[in-house]
């Protein structure tokens, strides 16, 4: 895919600044970042808007929102409210969308859970609408399910959405590594209301993983997964936008961050 | 859950000779077995037949058949005559169902490989009938796609059933571990046709995994999966046959089987 589409995740290199960040994009004609919230929050959200902006990069997204799933509605609450921050940084950064990470199965009950994330959803919704800040919806690999996200497919964010009636300032994130087993996932990906999908991002599927479930990702190319015959399917869907490679993985973050770059620069253009 | 539906799959203690599981589950009040081929090929299928017999030994399954995926043609049919073997074990052994772990994704094309898993049964399932055995399509967790099975949902096992014409010598295994974070389950059990749910494993998913993706599930109380609640949703999916303990473990597999088949009595008893 051409490098003109690329957006860096910072968590594919997360010992780097923000300030690091940008240098390694300008030096390898990246132009596009999509910072996790730790990235931004030693200088705060508009201080980093300010400094892409200066740098000439745009923003794919804001990392992460979501985690709307408690037992208790005190924990729920205080979700919902550590969700509004969030949009009021991504607005502040100049983030177009906020990735939602709904939030694991709590009380062994993934379809109350299921609520629970409607719910949260539900509560900040208008503040984003507010804001000119979408929220997307990332289904995580079902492996994921007990930990991070009851959501684990593309039908289950398109249900969500369809379920909160389908505004234009909600959708879906499409991830490789967390959907391409999904033998329905064109049907779903057809079906996607809404704002439609609001993302995508790339890494690869290989076995052993390089580390725990959350951060076992390989590199563009290692794996199982066909990128470009994905990223052509995304495409169908009506998604033109920047393509996030997000490599989460406790082998890559063990190299140097130099190596990392230059290796995913490499692999995007060739097998994306 | 009442200890009288409790089959052991001999893949619990993998150490054990049939001779040992046999004295262990005597002992025990254990009354059915799911040997995998491994167990019973020192001594043949018949003999082992006639072991379990002669000590008044049931069995639910024998694990496992499938694995019909492969890049060549050559590669499918070596699949369909091992498969061809396993139903004549299962026939010789008594066993009422033959359960199919139906291969992993090859040449990085879900789709595709869907379509030979169907091509695979497809070539079988005339000798199955011929044989009085019954095939369980097996759904694997999506992070056994890259592994071992494309079929990762009770859906994909039950558009197969359908696509070949949902004949009563085919259905569905439901194994807890593989299937408790679809939020679609009960819709998918609701609508297996053909044979319909031919078995029900349970073993528990506590992250981190207690080995490695295969072999990395928790015991039964241990985990996230609400296994009653599940239970009852097999039961009201017309399934009210045994309930194969199938706890793949690299933990597990390290400790005595006297400690192993104590805690899975107990566990049964108090969390199923």
């Amino acid at each position: 895919m051409d490098l003109a589409r690329l957006s860096l995740n910072t968590k594919t290199v997360p010992t780097l600044t923000l300030a690091e960040v940008i240098e390694h994009c300008q030096r390898r004609g990246i132009r596009t970042v999509a910072p996790w919230r730790d990235t931004i929050a030693p200088m705060g959200a508009a201080k980093a808007g300010g400094m892409l902006a200066d740098a000439g990069l745009g923003l794919s997204s804001l990392c992460r929102g979501g985690m709307f799933t408690a037992a208790s509605a005190a924990g729920r609450q205080a979700a919902v409210e550590d969700n509004l921050r969030a949009i009021d940084d991504a607005a502040a950064l100049g983030a177009p969308v906020l990735v939602l990470v709904c939030g694991p199965v709590v009380d062994r009950d993934p379809r109350a859970s299921a609520g629970m994330v409607e719910d949260g959803i539900a509560a900040v919704l208008h503040h984003a609408q507010d804001c000119g800040v979408r929220l997307g919806i990332e289904p995580l690999h079902p492996m994921l399910a007990a930990d991070r996200s009851v959501i684990t497919r593309v039908a289950d964010a398109t249900r969500v959405v369809d379920r909160l009636a389908a505004p234009p300032s909600l959708g879906v994130v499409v991830d490789a590594y967390h959907v391409w087993w999904d033998l329905e996932l064109d049907e779903s990906l057809g079906a996607v209301g809404g704002g439609g999908v609001l993302g995508f991002h790339v890494s690869d599927w290989a076995s052993p993983l390089t580390g725990g479930l959350a951060s076992g990702r390989a590199m563009m190319g290692d794996g199982s997964i066909d990128l470009p015959a994905l990223a052509a399917r995304v495409e169908k869907s009506r998604y033109a936008g920047p393509v996030e490679v997000e490599v989460l993985s406790d082998l890559w973050w063990r190299m140097p961050p130099d190596h990392v770059l230059d290796t995913v620069v490499e692999r995007f253009v060739a097998h994306v």
